[in-house]
């Protein structure tokens, strides 16, 4: 039955043909041969999320240069189609086996470093990035090792997979770090766009948080409609305006049980008002937890990152990068369970440089997955 | 036998007669009745703590102003002389009981607050400071609840107890935040100080954590023979040299288990440069632990508090204030057991205003006790 | 205002008139007045729990005898009348607030104790039983220590809240012991019962877990509309037949996550069988935690608890008693949310012996509820 | 260099060449040659352990059979000669680098199943156990995945080494999961056995336990040499006298902090009795881990595993296996350290049957090394 299956010399793929600008190209490249331990996939979807557009445009100062006709992409479903050598296929994946390639394509060779023994790949000295000097999800045939990648269940749409994989397991491993029990209150910032609508749904119907929503413009029953119980629109608080940030943090504090204050605050947006806002918004005792990454010039520390108010109040604030292999197979099974549901549209491989221009103007509406089977 | 106990009408105490300057003046003041609930100390001896200074001289601008001739001290070690009305002595409270006095006099009536239920004292609304708008431990006779007070067990000495009251405390508290485990590398600030000699004991010899000790001047020999596994002076490596920043980061990691970092730096220093380096000595997931309060002019961030930083490194900080009943407690079993022990000089109550002089001057070596039998 | 309420001098109260046999009399008895740090309680419901039944026949031997003519009760709900001297109208009880009186009627004086600083008032040394030895809820006045009632929110009736001060919380703290994660299988055994049909809801509903329902008969559409995924009808695996408890195992393991087992088992029905199956069910590192207590003869070890089987799959047992002050007002949030509510019927005093009879005959359906008002 | 490395044809082993009876035999076989992934070792040093003694006689009935000729082991160190095909030699292994083999010599292929992502390697339906059914350690050269061998640090001789990888990481397992907190007491039943005695000193020296040691006849002088704080000779209360039991749980609880009795028992000895009297020394909350497991015909349930008992103590029963890689490493650290050290006696391979025989006869002191280069 195996032996059905054609694999092509060659396939589809976009690369970024001129990074540091928006510009991406479909071309044909050679499909790979898998090696050791790896699997070959045939992708199906891909989901487009905004760190590819960081690492196209080159916006991250610290990365090195992103390599010229780089396959961009890192949330990708598709179906095993072979074993490398000496790669066991009698595991869970057999040919034909639906799994998902992450924003780590793969970590250190044993899994076996300090970092990945303690459940925090992002750690991992070994670790490689999907889409950036590693071939990415944005193309038809990719590799990836047999023990890294992750089994889609029965029962989620590859479309609707793909942006869990990146955005899903991030925002869950999140607010696993946030402390907060059942029946907290935990604020999302930016709970209307890619991460914050996928940490609104986990942290209200996976987790029993009671969420408070946080975003611009009328996003108020579109993130009610994904668990949250109370929005709050930022605009009609202007930072500009001293009197109404302390309102904000005022309005927010009365929607959360006793009027105490949240037990969380889970900033899903880059924006530097939102991490100056967010310890205001805490109870005694309540973490900041840092997810989205803020662009742009130089950094900024977190405004009310000061030890003695700290200390009066016994904050905690908590940076999280990625989930790992647990986290994303527990992504996946409230996906299953129909808790998450990503918000998209679908577009063929051709459309990418027209999807990143529209992001960059902010005129997306949820994520946008690409039919690699389109071009 | 308990009717030959003496409850004098009056006795002496040490008030702060100029708020705002550093004087003090021994008075005499009425003997108060223990009320419902309260029980009355003859008080022995009082630590000497930089909070106390902080009040006189009124340096914190967020407090109002201290009363005039406020009686100070909050590290009150005495026997139990009588008990208030309606007030249970048969518990594990009798007459002549050795007790002590903490920073927080009291919490809220009854301690069924959200905060006192949470085991975080420090948070009720209903506090009471100990030499702050309530009578200190700076006299020879107290009233405190019967309920708050902390049983001194057999073979702690007074004057050795009372600094745990306060520094010991705050620090274990702090230390069971870090988040590291035995075996784990945690640096501690300020080694050689108030707080940080204790944090020091009890971090090595009382929760098997391997210390690293940082102090300016020659504090290794002493912070070794707390259970500092090793020590850096950081006089040596000057904040105005770039290099030697990041030579300090460099040299401590290397102390640490796979030159990988440390799990926690608890900063027992209000120093901000100390909370500047803190960050860069951290393994990945690491924790920065304050506790030392920043005086000064304006509150300054701390300097690597980026976002992006930490979500890179999976960073925390987190803020501790004083510790609870329970933890005040544990801190005295281990002053039992021989775990910690202040080092501490002791002086007559009218010397204090020579104290809090020498402490400006950073003269000071270990804790001061007030003998309270003295004059 | 306060002046206008009307204390009487005596009121109505249900006792146990024959103890060890099921009988109870309505009867006179003088009301009470609040002692120091009391309040006097105008009761308007009582629930009648299992416990009272015990209590009442004095079937648990390792207890002394129950005193002829005793107030039984734990579950009482009524309004605050009057304050004790010297005790606090400030906080956030003041006359006319609705109050909950628990199983626990109240700790140490102080709540100072190791366990009641540990959060675990059920092992308070100090602690007075509502309705054992102290006057229970089965009467239209009572005073309790004002720092240990819970407060009823508004939204919650008071007929409703009644049964969740014992049966509430008791699961609540032993769903929280269970060490499940959201998404993970919960097995709740008895889930139709008192006990049991509270757990489905807060497990389901308040805490994320996916529950799988256990119990005898036709209870699946009930314990379905609670909240649970699954429902197994225990009567139909015959405990006799070896292989009918061999496939119960193999059904329960199917309905979980990949198969493999529940992440805990919650019994909150006192039968033998129920805790001789409970760690088949469990997947490796699974908990069993014990709420319900088997009556009868001699106690039986859970037959399963043998170590190397424990060893093997690294499982755990646990024990859980009442839950703490704070478990109580988080019920109440819960309830307050919507989240649990209680299916009860209402009675008259009068009817209290009928009540205990159907109970007998295990007839009762949901939980009953005493109208204090009427007779 | 790597060239100077002669590798031989053959090599020599102690198979069990009688299973079901102590008896082995030193044979020549033919030295393996790594597969993909592994590297292949010259063990020079192994550890005999009574597990291996379990499968030579067949006494664990719930396993197959022991093949014939089954090369023993599971405790093994030596240095890495070679690299199979395809394997990194680049990370922190390399020719020459020491390591150990420990009693799951390998997990499934991909290190990637729940039980493996959750830490619990002993769960994993893919392990490999060394020395049953996968050649052991008893023998000259060995093959072993390079993700699965634990890095013997520099300053760890490797004949203590190897007993530590098994016995060392499997007391530190169970300690770690008992709960406990530093300056509690812990019991350690059997203290002074192969397990026990490194059960001591991780738990006092590693993790700031409190010892409580029980073993029969005089091993007080070596128990309380590696950490304990108090000894019992449970010989002086004999089980057949009940008044014995009762005061044996009484004097260890009066050895405990406030005779609450011990935060955990860590059962190291199979002895039925051992488990028997556990729960009788725990404070409330308190936990049994299980880690001795009993021999003998019917296995027999804890005997005071009674659901009434265990709530109104809300005391816990844990089963703990083997530990995980980070724990082996963990182990090894403490060892570098000097908190850890075996006692041991080292043999050559020949005398194998001799040193089970008087394993059975119970006349070992600590731990047998065999020297592997030796005959």
């Amino acid at each position: 039955m195996t032996a059905e299956i054609q694999i092509p010399k060659e396939h589809r793929a976009v690369v970024y043909d001129k990074p540091g600008q928006v510009s991406t190209a479909v071309v044909t490249v050679p499909t790979p041969t898998p090696g050791v331990g790896e699997v070959l996939i045939r992708l199906t979807h891909s989901g487009v999320c905004s760190s590819d557009h960081g690492i196209m445009t080159q916006q991250w100062s610290h990365l090195p240069p992103t390599p010229q006709n780089q396959i961009g992409g890192h949330e990708g479903v598709g179906e095993i189609i072979s074993f490398g050598p000496s790669t066991s296929s009698s595991g869970n994946l057999k040919i034909g086996s639906r799994v998902g390639i992450k924003w780590l394509a793969s970590v250190c060779d044993s899994g076996s470093c300090i970092a990945c023994l303690s459940g925090r790949d992002a750690q991992c000295p070994g670790q490689k990035i999907s889409g950036f000097y590693y071939p990415g999800t944005f193309q038809q045939y990719a590799v990836a090792p047999a023990s890294y990648v992750t089994p889609i269940p029965d029962g989620v749409a590859s479309e609707m997979a793909a942006p869990l994989l990146c955005g899903g397991v991030t925002v869950y491993a999140a607010l696993k770090k946030t402390g907060a029990q059942p029946g907290d209150a935990v604020v999302i910032s930016g709970a209307g766009g890619g991460l914050g609508h996928l940490a609104v749904q986990i942290a209200s119907r996976g987790m029993g948080f009671r969420v408070i929503a946080l975003d611009t413009g009328n996003k108020e029953s579109f993130t009610k409609s994904l668990g949250a119980e109370s929005f709050f629109d930022i605009t009609k608080y202007p930072r500009s305006d001293p009197e109404s940030a302390t309102k904000l943090a005022t309005d927010v504090k009365k929607a959360t049980p006793r009027g105490m204050g949240a037990a969380s605050v889970v900033v899903c947006t880059g924006a530097d008002a939102a991490y100056a806002q967010a310890l205001d918004f805490l109870a005694f005792g309540g973490s900041l937890v840092c997810v989205g990454i803020p662009e742009g010039a130089g950094p900024v520390p977190i405004a009310g990152a000061l030890p003695g108010a700290m200390i009066a109040r016994e904050l905690r604030i908590l940076g999280s990068a990625v989930g790992n292999r647990k986290d994303a197979i527990e992504t996946m099974d409230m996906a299953a369970r129909g808790v998450i549901k990503t918000h998209f549209t679908v577009e063929p491989m051709s459309r990418l440089t027209e999807v990143f221009e529209k992001m960059e103007r902010m005129e997306l509406q949820g994520r946008v997955v690409l039919d690699l089977s389109r071009e």
